[in-house]
Order: C-alpha cells, then sequence, then structure tokens
C-alpha cells in the first residue's frame, strides 16, 4: 500500500490496520466506551451494517467494507490507519482489549490474531486433539500455531526451510515440523492432518498439502498466491476433501478472539521499534527478517504536529 | 474401462456398477437378504472393514475399497460387474429396493444417484429454499437437479448448451437456466448460489461458477477434469467460499438415498436397452446421445451362456 504496489493508495495515506490505543475522546451517542478505555481497531472501520453478512456479525464478508485506511468512507472522507497518535473510529468497529493483555500485544491480533482464528473456528478445527498444520511461519503463521496450541491441536508446521525446526518446536510450542521438500517426511505424514492453514502467499503447490489432509479433512487458504491455486480434482473427490479461503472475521469474532487470546495467554511474538525506524523495519520485511510483527510504539515516539 | 484408457483394465473385463436384480441364491450366514428380494449393487463390493471410514459407514472412502469389477478382490478373485445374469456379492454391500422403484430406475441411483445425493448433504446443501446450482446435464447433473428439487431447493441448470433449456425447465423440472457464456446472465446471478454441484469432466474455469457462489457457500466437484482446477485465492478468500470433492457415498447412505427416491418420486431418465445393443449404446454415449443413462435388460435379453 505505501508503494502503490496494488495500484489502490491514496496519497495522503496513514498506514496501520492493528492499531491499539487509549480513548481520549467519545462523541455523545457512544455507549460502548469511555475515555479511558484500553481499545484497538483492527481491518475495518466501517460497512453496511444492513446486508445479511452485517446481520450475521460478519462484516469482513460485507461487500461495502470500509477499510482501516487509503479508502472513501461513506461520508467521502479517506480512511487513514493507525501510524498516528489519533485516530477517529465509529464505536462499532473498536475492539475491547482486556487486562491481561498489553497494548503492544494486542495490536497484531486485530488482524493476524484473527485472520486465523476465525477459520480454525468456522471449519471446526478449534476441537482438542485434531491433528492440525501451519504452513508458513510468518505474522499468520505463527499466531496459528499459537491459536491452534490454545484449542488443544497436535501443531504441525509444514514449512520450506529447515531452519525454522528449533524455533517452531523450542519456541512456539509446535509439536512436529517437517520440511516440505524432504518427501520422506511428508510420504510418512500423508493423511494425517485434520486441517491445514496455509498462510503463504508466494506461489506454491497444494497437491502435496491435499495429500497430508485426510479424508474429510481441509486446507484453508489465508495467504493469497498472486497466480490462481492448482487443484487436481482427484486430490479433493477421493478423499471428499475441502480447499477454502477465509479473509479476517467479524468484529464480534474479533472481540471473541482477543478475550480468548488473553484468558490463555496467546500473545504475538513483537518487535516494538520507534516512528523513526519505520523505513528500516518495512525494508527488513521485505527481507523476512522480523520474529514476526514489529509493533511501532507510537506514544512513545510520534510527536503530534498540532 | 473398456477400452483399458485408465491402464487398470483386466480382462476379461465384465463391467456394470449400476446393478439391479433379484437375490436367486444366499450363503448360510446371510441375514439381510433371502430369495426373491429386490436388491441393487453399486460401485464397490468390498472394503477392508476395520479402518476409520468403514467404521463410519464411509466404505466409499476405505483406502482398500474393492470396486465392483476388474480389481482383485482379498480372495484374490477379479471382481465382474453387473453385465451378466448373474453376481455375487456380499451382503453388506447389497442395498435392498424399495417396492415403490422399479428395478430399471433403480439401477442408476446405485452410482449416478448416489455421487450427487451424498455431497448435497454432507455439505448441508440439502435445507429447503436454498438455491442450488447443477453444472453439466448428464448422468450425474439430471440427478443432482431431481434431488435437489426433491428437498425442495430453487434450482438453477448452468450449461454451455443453450438447447439444453426447454429440457431442463420443461423435463426436468429445474426452476430457472442459465448459458455460462452469456455474461449477462451470469452477471445477474453473482452471489445468489447457496452450492454448485459441478458434473463436469472436460476442462473448464471455476471462476465464473465461484462468483455464482454467495460468501460462504459451496462448489462441489463431483466430475474430474484431467488437468488440475484452477481456483485464484482471491476468487475463495474474500467470502470465505469452499471447493470440495465428493466420491459416491456409503453403504448406509446409499439405502437412505434410494429409500428417499421412492418415498419422493426420483427417478432417473433412461432407455432401455437389449444387450446386443451395448456396443451401439457405447458409441452413442461418446457423443452424448443419452436422455440419460442406457439401462441394459439384461434378464430379458442375456442367455445364460451355462
Amino acid at each position: 500500500m505505501v508503494k502503490n504496489e496494488w495500484g489502490n493508495s491514496i496519497y495522503p495515506l496513514v498506514p496501520g490496520h492493528e492499531v491499539a490505543g487509549e480513548v481520549t475522546e467519545v462523541g455523545s451517542k457512544v455507549t460502548k466506551f469511555k475515555v479511558g478505555d484500553r481499545v484497538g481497531v483492527g481491518c475495518m472501520v466501517n460497512s453496511c451494517k444492513s446486508c445479511q453478512s452485517c446481520s450475521d456479525d460478519l462484516e469482513n464478508y460485507c461487500p461495502k467494507i470500509i477499510l482501516t485506511y487509503s479508502v472513501k468512507n461513506v461520508d467521502g472522507t479517506i480512511t487513514y490507519g493507525g501510524y498516528s497518535d489519533s485516530m477517529v473510529c465509529d464505536e462499532n468497529f473498536v475492539i475491547r482489549i482486556p487486562d491481561a493483555l498489553s497494548l503492544e500485544a494486542a495490536a497484531p491480533l486485530l488482524c493476524a490474531g484473527i485472520t486465523v482464528y476465525s477459520p480454525l473456528k468456522y471449519f471446526g478445527l478449534d476441537k482438542p486433539g485434531l491433528h492440525l498444520g501451519v504452513v508458513g511461519l510468518g505474522g499468520l503463521g505463527h499466531m496459528a500455531v499459537k491459536f491452534a496450541k490454545a484449542f488443544g491441536a497436535n501443531v504441525t508446521v509444514i514449512s520450506t526451510s529447515p531452519n525454522k525446526k528449533k524455533e517452531a518446536l523450542e519456541h512456539l510450542g509446535a509439536d512436529s515440523f517437517v520440511v516440505s521438500r524432504e518427501q520422506d517426511q511428508m510420504q510418512a505424514l500423508m493423511g494425517t492432518f485434520d486441517g491445514i492453514i496455509d498462510s503463504v502467499s508466494a506461489q506454491h503447490s497444494l497437491v502435496p498439502l491435499l495429500a497430508l489432509v485426510k479424508n474429510h479433512g481441509k486446507l484453508v487458504m489465508v495467504g493469497a498466491p498472486e497466480k490462481p491455486l492448482e487443484v487436481p480434482a482427484f486430490s479433493i473427490i477421493g478423499g471428499r476433501k475441502t480447499v477454502s479461503g477465509s479473509m479476517i472475521g467479524g468484529i464480534k469474532e474479533t472481540q471473541e478472539m482477543i478475550d480468548f487470546a488473553a484468558k490463555h495467554g496467546v500473545k504475538p511474538d513483537i518487535e516494538i521499534i520507534a516512528v523513526d525506524y519505520v523505513n528500516t523495519a518495512m525494508e527488513r520485511l521485505l527481507k523476512a527478517d522480523v520474529k514476526y510483527r514489529f509493533v511501532i510504539d507510537i506514544g512513545n515516539t510520534l510527536k503530534a504536529s498540532s
């Protein structure tokens, strides 16, 4: 978005859709929050409030969803995100942050967290004792491991990089690790996964992943490779398997997710940075040199311009 | 199979996996059937009887499934199908045909019928009032229309051939018909389908079909194109959509299906032929010149060789 690589950026642009802070002011009709409340804002700040998705607490699938930054809101203003000392948001799109979570731990849950929590719930992958796979160990993937563990799953990280094994097992708490290029390791795990959360946006084959899934099992894409996924019909018909997608989550479920995270001690691994480190952080992101989210300490490092 | 196009045919080969007839003899331990019972056999005649799939009444997904013809059974014999005046089958793989169904109407239900009935049930597409699509109007597709109507769905046939419209609406009872190449017709139906059963084995794009599906909707493949299906990630992530496969059904569900068909008057459209017409029928099949299944009247046209 910063570099307009998707062609839809509106400048001046204020990024940031994993935002945590304190309420400093409320409008006269606000009932859910008061000054001083610890709150967060995720990927969206408005929706139509009248369609089926909105009625079903699935504003994230509303066709008129208003994203947190760089889109035109219903009043004609452009939305500005969280790289800022303040932001204004409709109370219906604000999440309450539980006391047990620090603001910096809460922020990445508001996109990365809900993006993996929601499909685990929706596709029935939140039951204890399931064998779940997580493909890709970035911002989304590392949260998928943690939520899956909190749900009581046996979690296997599936990765192209053998050097992530120690980290996955010892630090993130995965139960096992498999290198996707190692045929023997993959072969041994064939048909053993109830579900797999695939967070990889780089081009990759789904065939070996579908082979890992049990009959009636589910592969859920939360990453979005540019080219179409290739799914051989025989790889889903023979075992009644499913390839699905999922995109963030609704406000109600986001609140549920963050309350669950607070209760079960699910927190992202973060590196806190000052706002003047942002450009360096962007460069490091491109090299995947982050474990697993940068969090900008706006409060202590950005001087208000007004 | 007749021409060994899949490379796994074992000759001499007796085809036929939609078989209906009468019990002429039972073994001493048989308890479910007696001589004179009207029965059928579908795609399989044995399975391991001990795996999870077998325990779950899903013998169709047993990795050791024994198909009805041209495979080696557990006793080392080769299985022979229904193009015969008699066949021998384990009672656990025999279906009871209700009185309300003729043998010739029952036979095609045992593969074509269960293949579309099972995913409609499993994927929750059997609720009254849903909008369902059926892609392809062959043996499977025409049964999908009939079962979907019997479940109380609003059924739209999606076809490349405008000349199937009259047939779909007036004869098969579909509620509407859309020509998949007509952009305007397709555009008007975007996001309106709860589910689609795709029975086409020819290569085709899933993108326009996924666009027809509502958020959280389901596209189920029961046809198997040779090349991999292409599924753009954005086409499933944005609306939490699902692409799944399904393959026939278990014995218990096949019995349920045929009882349902009898109760609700769901019958295939068939053309009854004599056994000496088989080669001509095969040629007509290749030209899709059949509405919608040939049924060979073995009883009246095949002389026993013994």
